[in-house]
């Protein structure tokens, strides 16, 4: 029997869905759906506060990410996905609790400053940006969530949950509302092929679940390792070596990544044939998942049903707790 | 035969309306409806956004201002009302464009500068005050309106409106919503009773339309006249007089106001026997309003069928906006 809590997960539609995905949110979500009633919304909105001028991007992915989510065995018998732009209750409530929220308080929060940094604004940050904690908090106060998993610098996202739920409580009365908790990642981020802290979609340097034989192989042969082992016979550096990171994580034969790590220290393990190593790992792994995708891409009108008709559970949902706020509200004109 | 103009106009319910919305906006509406489509909207979901802990005030207000807006004979034969509230699409297109708007743009709005300062937020603007013009953009927009009946200060509303619109078109590549025409006010702002530049809802300064007799002639007999006219021979001012101001908007007998003009500056004429004189003209004209008024407020539920029904029709034409946004934003997954 499951508990009787509530997850709200989800992701952006920007992109196809790589390896950072799989093992930072996928395998946990595959794990909750036994666990939990669970949510995964296609937050197809969000994505565009950045990309508003590119819709056809963001539909494109919703598909995508849709047969991502399908073929690693997220399963549509035990968790619901829907698509944000078919909820419009939750822009009456965005709307509804950005009267509970202060300008100066969303400029503080410390998870839009960075993004606000990273993405490069300057001084034309769209609003739609600024307020997407408050959008985030009906994304996850409409189906009544109790748990949201997140990764650590999400935490200030979850805090302004709490504070519209507590305002609003105190406000209108009634404890419609739970404050959800933050179900915090194990997993750490994925490092990118090229080394870097963080795979990332546009960053040219994640292997997607989508990617094909030959794709992942020239992505595995590609990756940073040593700069500074060039024969076969010279000592190699494990630390920071992308293909002994991907080692310790992917690869569940504990022993012999340990007895490459050896041989590499001690030189005479080439990159090439660690390289082959690595890509028979990960193909091990994406092989049933690209075939699983292959066969679920054949059929894009099942994929979009199988969202619909999540969607359409949704909205009920949605529909009660919006009667819930108009009566507390007193906007229940009928 | 009526232009194929649409009119979108509308008030926030904070209070009943006065004298100062008569002659700004309601006698204005009485000629509009006779020529145009035209929607009245009372604005809930503004109201909110400096009234989120006072939802109840919000609600009374409702009933308060469709009764005041019957009583005036706006006619829903000719007229359709509707509530802010009721209308989701208005909240999903609050959110679409808020990507279409940078933070500082709205930050240096004039009309929410200068009330944003009248209202003593300090360091406390709540994020949905500041977002309003684009919340109005949609009110505006969602029923395809043409013509907006504004004040000069409102102005600024409709050039981002105006902006909104244009980069809609400009990304999305269809001409879904026309450029609304800003229709000034003929009238100027009626000062308060005090003699202060506006007459205000809960400023002490304002004559109601649902004021009964006995209200109204206490307030005209407490007017701000001539300070220096103290016995009634002494000549008096007739500039910046309320009692003349009123007397110049309100009473039909050019003639007459012209006359006791010349007596009151001259010597002669006191500020009681000129008060009884003005409040007979104000008692005229709002005798058959009151009557009017009080006949409605015996059936509320047919008052509040009539803002429903007027909603119906609206969420009619707000579906059909939606699904054409949806269409070229890519969002039409049915």
């Amino acid at each position: 029997m499951k508990s009787k809590d509530i997850v709200l997960t989800g992701d952006r539609p920007t992109g196809p869905l790589h390896l950072g995905h799989y093992v930072g949110s996928l395998l946990n979500r595959i794990a909750l759906q036994d666990q939990y009633t669970q949510y995964v919304m296609i937050a197809d909105i969000q994505a565009l506060t950045d990309n508003a001028d590119n819709p056809q991007k963001v539909r494109d992915n919703v598909m995508e990410v849709m047969l991502d989510y399908l073929a690693v065995g997220i399963d549509p018998e035990k968790t619901t996905f829907f698509v944000q732009s078919m909820i419009p209750e939750i822009a009456e409530l965005t709307v509804l609790y950005l009267n509970l929220v202060t300008v100066s308080r969303l400029q503080r929060n410390p998870t839009v400053k960075t993004e606000m940094q990273q993405k490069s604004f300057g001084e034309s940050v769209p609003a739609g940006f600024l307020m997407y904690p408050v959008s985030q908090a009906a994304d996850i106060t409409f189906v009544k969530a109790t748990l949201v998993p997140v990764g650590e610098d999400q935490l200030p996202v979850i805090e302004q949950t709490h504070e519209i739920v507590r305002s609003f409580n105190r406000i209108y009365g009634k404890e419609i509302f739970p404050e959800p908790k933050a179900l915090l990642s194990q997993v750490g981020r994925l490092s990118g092929t090229d080394g870097k802290a963080k795979m990332g979609k546009s960053m040219g340097n994640a292997i997607f679940l989508s990617d094909d034989e030959a794709t992942l192989k020239k992505k595995v042969m590609s990756m940073y390792t040593d700069p500074g082992h060039l024969r076969v016979q010279d000592p190699g550096q494990v630390e920071g070596n992308m293909v002994f990171e991907y080692l310790d994580i992917f690869d569940t034969n504990k022993e012999k990544v340990s007895e490459l790590k050896q041989q590499y220290r001690h030189g005479g393990l080439g990159d090439v044939t660690l390289k082959m190593y690595l890509f028979d790992v990960l193909n091990a792994l994406l092989t049933p998942i690209r075939q699983k995708r292959m066969v679920l891409a054949e059929n894009k009108e099942a994929v979009l049903q199988i969202l619909l008709e999540g969607t359409k559970k949704v909205r009920q949902v949605a529909a009660q707790t919006m009667q819930e706020v108009r009566q507390v509200m007193h906007l229940n004109y009928e």
